[in-house]
Order: C-alpha cells, then sequence, then structure tokens
C-alpha cells in the first residue's frame, strides 16, 4: 500500500493571502515522488488551540508522516512546538541538542542568548532536533504512534535544506513505491467531449489517474491532460503511463483534437 | 465580532505539487479585506467521502462562509457536488436554473447536451445555481444551519468572475469590518533582536498585528516586517497601523537597523 502524508502550513500570511503557499506545494511535490499519497494539506493560523486541534484532526486520520512548516522562529507567535506537545499530550522542556545548534549560530555571529533565542530550542519531550543549515531554528521530529511527526521552519530555504536531509528517512518508509508522471495540451475540443473516454481508459489500467485541466488565458484555450500514477514496479508503471498516453492521443486525433 | 470564512480546495493536482494552490491566496486575500477573519485552508483530493468529511468538519467549526474550489466540472472525478450533498445529507437534482444556463452555452457553440454536460447541473437540493460569465460549469450556493456555503470552479478565471458577483452578498454578513495592513523591510538586525519589541507594541493597540517574516536569497537577508488589523472604524485602525509602525520604525532605527 502506498504510504500517506499530510501537510500542515502554520501562518497568518497564509491565511490573508499575503503569501502563496509554495512551501505546500514544494513539499507535495517532493514527498509524492518519494512514493507517497499526500492526502490533506491543511493551513491554520498562529493560535495554540488551531495547531494542537490541526495536528490532533491529522493523527485521527492515521497517515504515515506528518509535515508541518512554520512557527519555529523567535518571536511571540512562533508556537508550533508549544502546539504540537499539547496535540501530543506532553510538556516542552529544553533540548539540549537543539539549544547546542542555536548556541553555534550566534556564537559565529558575536550574539548573546537571550529568551526568545532559548525558546526556539523548547522542543516537545522525546523530540528530536533537525540541523539547519542555513538558518537558526533547528527542526524538530517527533514519533507518536507510529506517526512520524516533523515540524520544518516556514521559511522556504531553510524548510527545504531540511526536508531534503530527511529523504533517507522518508524512503524507508514508503518502500518500494514510484510517482510517476506524464502530460500533454490539446486543443479544438472541450473537457467534455473526452470526459467518457477518459472514465473508460482509466478502468483498463489499475495504476494510472488521468485529469484534464481546462487553463485560459486571454490568448487561447487550451486542455491539460495530466496523467499520473504510483507503483512498485517502475517499469510496469512506466508502460501503462506510455499505452495509456498514446490510446488518449490516438482517440483526440480521431474526433479532430490537436495534441501539442 | 469579525466574520470567519473556511477555504476548501478540492483536487489531486493541488496535492501532488503539480500546481501552486494560487486560488487560495487569491480567495483568502479578496475575503479578507472584505472584512473576515479566514481561520482555515483545506486541501482534498476528488474523492467524494474526503470532500464530504472535510465541509462536515469546516461546518463544525461555524464559520459564517464556506468557499469550495474544483470538482464542477463534466469529468467523472468532478463530484464536488455529489460530495456537498453528502455532506448536506440531501440528495442531488437536476437544477433547472443550472440545466438552462449550461444549455445556453453548448447551443452557442452548437454542441448537443450529453449525460457528461447534464451531471453539471446536478446539484444539492434547495441549492441555487451562480452565472459563469467565462466557462459552462455554473457556480452553486447553499444555505446551511445559517453557513453560507459556495462552490466555485476550480480554473482560476472563471472562480474570480463568480466570486466577484458575489461581493455584495460577502459584505452583507461581515458587516462593518475593514481590513487593513502596511509593511517594509528591514535588514542589518534579526528578527530575534526586535521579538521582545514587538511583542510590547502590539499589547499597546488592540487591533492590530505584527509579523516578522525572515526572508533569504543567495543575494541577500532581510526581514519584512507586516502590520495588519481588523477594525469598525476604518479611521481608528488606519491611526493604530500608523502609529504601531512609526514607533517599530523608530526603535529599529535606534538599534542600528536600516528601513527599507
Amino acid at each position: 500500500m502506498v504510504a500517506t502524508c499530510e501537510i500542515i502550513n502554520i501562518g497568518n500570511e497564509l491565511l490573508i493571502g499575503k503569501i502563496v503557499n509554495s512551501n505546500a506545494s514544494w513539499l507535495s511535490n517532493k514527498i509524492t515522488y518519494l512514493g507517497y499519497n499526500v492526502s490533506r494539506i491543511t493551513v491554520v493560523s498562529d493560535n495554540i488551540c488551531e495547531i494542537a486541534n490541526s495536528i490532533q484532526e491529522a493523527q485521527s486520520r492515521h497517515p504515515h508522516v506528518i509535515i508541518i512548516t512554520g512557527g519555529l522562529g523567535p518571536t511571540f507567535d512562533d508556537i508550533t512546538l508549544e502546539g504540537l506537545a499539547k496535540a501530543l499530550n506532553v510538556s516542552t522542556k529544553l533540548n539540549q541538542k537543539a539549544l547546542n545548534m542555536i548556541k553555534k549560530k550566534y556564537v559565529t555571529l558575536g550574539l548573546n542568548m537571550t529568551k526568545e533565542r532559548i525558546k526556539m530550542a523548547k522542543f516537545p519531550e522525546n523530540a528530536d532536533a533537525l540541523q539547519n543549515p542555513v538558518g537558526t531554528a533547528p527542526g524538530c521530529l517527533i514519533k507518536s504512534n507510529d506517526v512520524l511527526i516533523i515540524a520544518l521552519p516556514g521559511v522556504p530555504q531553510e524548510m527545504k535544506e531540511i526536508f531534503e536531509s530527511l529523504t533517507p528517512k522518508f524512503k524507508k518508509i514508503s518502500g518500494k513505491f514510484f510517482f510517476d508522471e506524464t502530460s500533454f495540451d490539446v486543443t479544438g475540443i472541450s473537457e467534455s467531449e473526452l470526459a467518457p473516454f477518459v472514465k473508460n481508459i482509466m478502468e483498463k489500467y489499475d495504476l494510472i489517474y488521468i485529469k484534464s485541466h481546462p487553463q485560459k488565458t486571454k490568448q487561447c484555450s487550451k486542455l491539460e491532460i495530466h496523467i499520473t500514477g504510483f507503483g512498485n514496479s517502475d517499469q510496469k508503471l512506466r508502460k501503462q503511463i506510455s499505452s495509456a498516453s498514446l490510446q488518449l492521443k490516438e482517440y483526440i486525433l480521431s474526433i479532430n483534437g490537436i495534441i501539442k
């Protein structure tokens, strides 16, 4: 069975549309290619109850992995680790490994430790600190009831670096599953014209999923066809995707569609 | 009290990171400026149970408005209206208003109605159809236990056009509340240096919220300061934002920060 993952992004800036949630798309793409089915993305505010509730709700759906971003920094509203501890019903305490990582950064910068800087080392009990190669706040890893929970900083560069360092751990959980995809653009036919045939093809192949995405700009209107799949044999998966793609293209040409 | 809104985005393409969820950021920004507190954004797959569950969960948190995007089209996996009906425990039936809208579009294109095209008019009982000026699938509006639920197409241009047509309805619910914001960039100081002062200022003003966002590129590292607020007096809100901004800038200069 394909492993599942939920993503929780924390930050008021996402809920007022100040920034686009590119962390979610980057993470979901990376973890999908590591063989995971991302089953849900949740965005909540910098509020301890909201954070704790969203984590508990995710846990109740039993994903293999929960990845949390944001709220690990030094400001008063960076409260993800406190929310995580609340969700897991444990206390926070000073994590010596995290504290050493933070101290080392500030010593290099010639700065003293303050209570805001120490706060970043207040981890849920039994959590492990993850080295942040490009920033100050360490990541946090904790296993709870067989769910691996990872909290990463919201700053994209820091989030990405820590995530990449965990690749072997993620791959160990997802095992032999692969993800693959192909896509092509079509013009001259409508989505509803293609819909019955897409359904027929999907019934023929057990590993793949086909979606059509209508795209409109002022200049043109096209349909993007996207074929994806998970499989534990790379070869079988690729063969299904290629065959489905070919059959779909033949049909599109037969009803006078244009393939780009 | 500020009205609340939840956003639910439906689509596997969002969960595999194929596309960035720009619908969520566009919608959350627009609805925030209409005086709403967006309390949560949820992304789920094209699966009827996932859709129904996410809607029921949102309902249980009692927002004033739930906005759903995606899954209104003609393909087999466009099942948002079915999921919505399931969540509300009502059946779907052919909505005559929606059917007329769809028919009109296809007549203009010289195309016949097919079962995939008719499917787009299968609405939850008692729902109202919303005119889609730039596409085929009508939007859907339904009121359930005092929660206004709106389902919009996932195609951004169509989503935007229908949303804009609902502005007076949204404003009627949010009432006299305004949102405002200002932001500026700072270099030369760290987020943790500024953190205690930010907390102090926030305690002085009841309407505003201050966030610092560290931003790093290969070229430079800066801190973006973002001051936001909700208020039922435009003047009072603007005054608080301006005063807080000024005080923050004075402090930043006093600790040798550079304001851009």
